[in-house]
Formats: C-alpha cells, structure tokens, sequence
C-alpha cells in the first residue's frame, strides 16, 4: 500500500532450533494459532510476515490463507512445511489480499540477502515512525556469536504477554531447553514489561530462532549466563524501541516500584499507573501531577497504605508519606519530565518486592492516530 | 477562581435519614474518610461541598480543614456537627484555601434557598460542560413525593464504585434500612455503571438524605417499589448525564452485554470493551472497527470462545460467529455510530447472565482537558 513494503521474509540456512511466546488473548489470530503449532516441532528455517492485515477474526478463510503461506513459501525455498512460521499484523477482520501476498512471496524468496534485515524491520511495521533493529556480537564458548532481532509496535501494546512481533536470530549453538528457558526469562523481562495503551492484541509473537553456525562449542556455565545477558540487552532495547515509538508517544517513562508487599502488588501499581490515561496525559502534558499517581496507586488493587508512599521523578523526590511537603520540589520534577526519557519511582514502604514496566505518555496524536487508521 | 461559583450547601431543615456509598480507591481523601464516619450516625442535615480542590493528599491538615469545614457549617446553621457531611473535588495534592473557604461557608449559610439547586449543581462542577439536575415528583404513600438530586463528573471516572459526586433528597418517609438498600442497589445500576476514563477517584462519593416531609404514609409494598423505581430513575439520569459530559466526550455508547457464563464475566467484557482506548477512539472516529471490539472482548479475562461472538450496533448485525459475514454492513453499522447515543450489543453465545455499562468516546479534547487542567 503506498509502495509501502509489507512482506518480510526470515530465512535460515541451517535448521534452527525455535522458540516462541505468543499473545494470551482469547481470541487469536489465524497465524498465531498455526506459528504456536508449528513451533512445538522445535525446529524452524524460515518466517514469513505480512504487515496491514492480522488475518485475525478471519474465520477458516483465514486459517486456510495462513496455511497457504506456509505452503508457498516451503515450496519456493524448497524446504519442509513444518519449518515455516507464519505472523500476520495489521487491521482484524478482514480477508488476506492473497493475489498480491501470492506473488510477493517468491519474490521475497529471490531477494533473500543477508543485508536485507533493515528491510525486513520496515517490512513489518504499521503505524510505527521507525523501524526496530539491534544485534550484539561477543565472543561466547570460543567464537563470536551473534544476536540480532527485529521488532514492530505500535498500538494495542500492553504488558504481561507477547505484545507485538518480534524476531530474534542467534547463531549460537545452545541446546533447546537452554534457549527456551533464557528466552522466556527474557521476554519477561523485556517485552512483557512495556505499555502504550493497555490493549492487547489478538497477533502478538515473539520468536527465536538459533542455528548454531556460529560453532562455538555449546553453552553451559559463565557462556551460558553471557549469552543470556545479551539476549536481555537485545529484546530489551528493541522493546524499548516500541515504547518510544508507542502510537503519538512523545515521552519514555520507566516507572519503578519498590517496597511492595508481593511481585503481583509491585506489578498492579506499575501497570495502574503506566495504563492511567490521566497519569499519561499528565506526562503529555510535562505536568508533575503526583495526585493522579497517587489516586492511580489507590485504585490498582495492591495494598497500600496512604502514609508510607513515596514517589521521586528521577531524583527529585516530590511525595514523602504520601503528601508533598514542599510544592516547590515540582518546579524540579517539571524540569525531569521535559526529557524525552526519565524514571518515577514509587516506593510504596510496606514491603521488599520490586518491579518496573516502560510506558508512553498519551498525546492527542494518539488519538489522531487512532481515529484515522482505517479510513 | 474566575467568578465561578465553587461552595455548595445542602441543608435539610429536618433531620433526614442519610446513607452513602464512598469510592473504593485505597487512597481516600479527607472528606471522604470524615463523611463516611459521620454518615454511620444515619442522620443529617447539611452537606458542604467545594470544587476546584479535592483535599485528597493532603495529610493531617487535610483531615483539620475538612473537620473545619464541618465546625463552620453546624455554627452558621446551628445544627450539631453530627449532622454535617463534607466533599471536595479538584486537584489533588494542595491544601484547601481556608482562608477562601471560611467567609465563603457564612455566605453560603445566608443565601440558602429553595431554588437554590440549579446554583449547586453549578458550583460542585469543575471540568463539567453542564450543570446535572435532575428530580421526580409522584403520588407515593398517599402523599407527593419528591426525590431530585445533582452530581458532577467528569474525568476518573470509572465503574465499579461511586465515581464521582452526586447528591439524592427526598422529602418521602422511610425507614433507615430500606432508603440503604434501596439506594444502594440503585447506585449499582446507575452510578456504578458508567466509565468515562477507567480512573478512579480518591473522592467519590453519593449521598442520599430523606428527610419525611412528604408526610406520606411510610413506605412499603407497592409504594416501596415505586419509590426504587423513582430512585433508579434520578440516579440513572444523572449518570448518564456524568457519561454524556465525560471529558472531550462526543458521544454516549450503551454497552449491552449478554449470554455470558456468569454475571463477573459479562462485567469484564463491558468494562474491558467500555475502556479500551482503542475501541473508544473508533467510537470517536465514527469507525465500526469490530475488530478492536474483538481484541478487547479476548482480552477482558472472560471465559469465551471466538466463533460464537455476535456484535450489533443498534439493530444492524455486523459480527456473527466471530467474523463479519459481509463487509457492507459496516456502512449501516457507521451510520448508527453517527448518532450522539448508541447501543453496542455484544452476545458472547455462552451463557444467560447479562450486563450493561454506559461509556463515551475518547477524543483528542479529552488530552487536551488533561494536559491544561492544572495549568
């Protein structure tokens, strides 16, 4: 649409060991539904991707264009079936323009390039305004390894599952149930800890793929843990990439919360207060308005009690238990929020759980954005 | 603050019976924590009520000017301070200007009137764009009876609680017991029904006070029931009055949910389609993306399965089994979305338990409400 490209093509030469979280809504797409049955093989080579329609809500029309993907593309890279993934990401509920897609996928097979990643991350972006690339390489068991992933938002983005698409590609040799758990931890670490506006999708996918041609020798020990600290510092750079570019977002806000009396309390006040539209617009707005945080903690379910709550905006701390001694101190917290990225940390004093999500503020772009998308 | 009117006196010149239902926010504020205390007596008098600051947050001082604000009303209207309940509304985190506050609550005293509720209504708005009055008068028990009421919204505003301030007299006779049941099952169907922004106050309240100068016969039976339906229909009014006025709001959307496996499923999917962001911004646009619907309907947490969801908008049917059998539909579905009030009606096909919640749109006015409200 708009000679914008909309058909990414991942392609392995070795079979590549797979891994993948996908999105909790109930109601899930067509390729989501096949992707999670294919990858339960463990293997994978290629991952095909169109941008501007999800094929969710699509009934068995759906489900058979997912399939014919799958198909066309093991054919045209004469590979089996079972290695192919699927991921669709766009408008719900309308049928996939399969004449155009058909085409496209063989010509996506003749491009095939091993720089063709930056097109592949504009490929399948949607209302994103930048495409989302990161790699790392390191030395790991003996040979330099590499991880790289792409990455797209930017609505319907909120936290506690896969909430958007998302690629990674490792070389590395690493066994399966290695990579499987580092990559969960990982995603729950990373792209589960981020939100835009508190919808979920229904296309949600993360996957992993390594096919070991870095032949370093396999992971175990100190390598192991090194190899897991770069996949943390590449899926969280690429989530942190979609929050930046969350839809009319002009604001990065990391929100801590401390003293918590469980992890599931530490996670409601962080996403009460990442989701609250008045707390966003506050941020829109560069106003320190610590009250909309408060009433936010207030509502979020967690126990807390008014008198012990602290909150600091970077450094400035502005509330202590639970009231601003000094208004003036907002002159400062004002200050912190004119940068495009700072942290708010909340200690809620009655505990010793932690946590933190990455959120937007919420612009009128946003709801321009919103408004337009289909028309 | 710019010649708005900002104090606002209830007074009964009988002791009337008094009930409440008060937010559930764990962040309370002061007049909240003290009219709940004063309420447990089951009689009032007099309400005092200031806009433009909410005196939540504000720690001790907060508890001593709003003890005060009750001191002043019960000497200028010489009635025991039992008797006197007290709300705020506005910005959080700011002491009450007392200094305004204590001349203001004399004046209020002296000009206390009968036809004195459309200055009320007026003075307890703050980003409200209209007044909310509303009363009925009926042949109850022998005898005319009256039940009016004011509220104001209308930003966090959200079900589930009393979400905003809204103030119920009747003159009827009834007993304590049935006036709490009575008005607390109506809040629940009315008050507790609408959201505008999923943010929950720190000072919701609704206050009903019957003071029995109707001198009809006191209630029971038929007279009972006609009196609840009365109840339900002020309070229903003003709710919706609330929604309509929601911040920015354009337009009002009845959410109609059905056929879920139980009561707390049908809620989530009303609260999770009434507060999505991105369905509401469709509301906005006059756009029927069922899809958003869709995504929000499986995320809402509510057991359903996909292929037996039906959405109609109005009478016109756009998704049934899961999926829109014919796009032209859309045409008529975004010609009843042009309308100012709309039913949505969502069948999930896996139960026979039914709810309903009244939500507006999300427009771009609403950022900009929030981003200049304390500015």
């Amino acid at each position: 649409r708009n000679n914008k490209l909309d058909l990414a093509l991942i392609y392995s030469r070795r079979d590549a060991i797979a891994t993948g979280v996908f999105t909790t809504n109930r109601v899930k797409a067509a390729p989501v539904i096949l992707t999670r049955r294919q990858i339960k093989g463990r293997f994978a080579r290629a991952i095909i991707i169109n941008s501007g329609n999800a094929n969710a809500c699509t009934g068995k029309e759906g489900m058979v264009d997912a399939k014919e993907m799958i198909s066309l593309t093991a054919r045209a890279l004469s590979i089996d079936k079972k290695l192919v993934c699927v991921a669709s990401t766009g408008v719900i509920g309308q049928p996939l323009p399969m004449d155009k897609i058909r085409p496209a996928i063989s010509a996506a097979v003749n491009m095939l390039s091993v720089d063709g990643s930056p097109d592949a991350a504009r490929a399948i972006m949607t209302t994103d305004t930048f495409p989302k690339e990161y790699a790392l390489k390191d030395t790991i068991g003996g040979k330099p390894v590499t991880i790289g992933g792409i990455a797209k938002g930017s609505g319907m983005i909120c936290p506690r599952m896969a909430t958007m698409l998302a690629f990674i590609t490792t070389d590395a040799v690493i066994d399966y149930n290695s990579l499987n758990k580092i990559f969960r931890e990982t995603v729950n670490k990373t792209f589960n800890r981020i939100t835009v506006d508190g919808d979920r999708s229904t296309n949600d996918m993360v996957l992993c793929l390594a096919n070991g041609s870095a032949d370093n020798t396999i992971l175990s020990g100190k390598d192991m843990e090194k190899f897991a600290l770069m996949m943390e510092q590449v899926c969280f750079t690429l989530a942190k990439m979609i929050v930046r570019d969350g839809e009319g977002a002009t604001r990065l806000v990391k929100i801590n919360v401390k003293g918590a009396r469980t992890l599931a309390d530490a996670e409601k006040v962080a996403y009460g207060v990442g989701n609250s539209n008045l707390v966003k617009t506050a941020f829109y707005a560069c106003d320190p308005n610590w009250g909309r945080i408060m009433a936010a903690i207030g509502y979020s379910g967690a126990y807390v009690k008014e008198k012990r709550i602290s909150i600091s905006f970077n450094r400035v701390q502005l509330v202590k238990g639970g009231i601003c001694p000094d208004r003036d101190i907002e002159k400062d917290a004002k200050e912190v929020m004119k940068s495009r990225e700072y942290e708010i940390t909340i200690d809620l004093g009655v505990g010793d759980r932690d946590t933190f999500i990455l959120t937007s503020d919420l612009s009128t772009e946003y709801v321009r954005i919103n408004a337009e998308y289909r028309s």
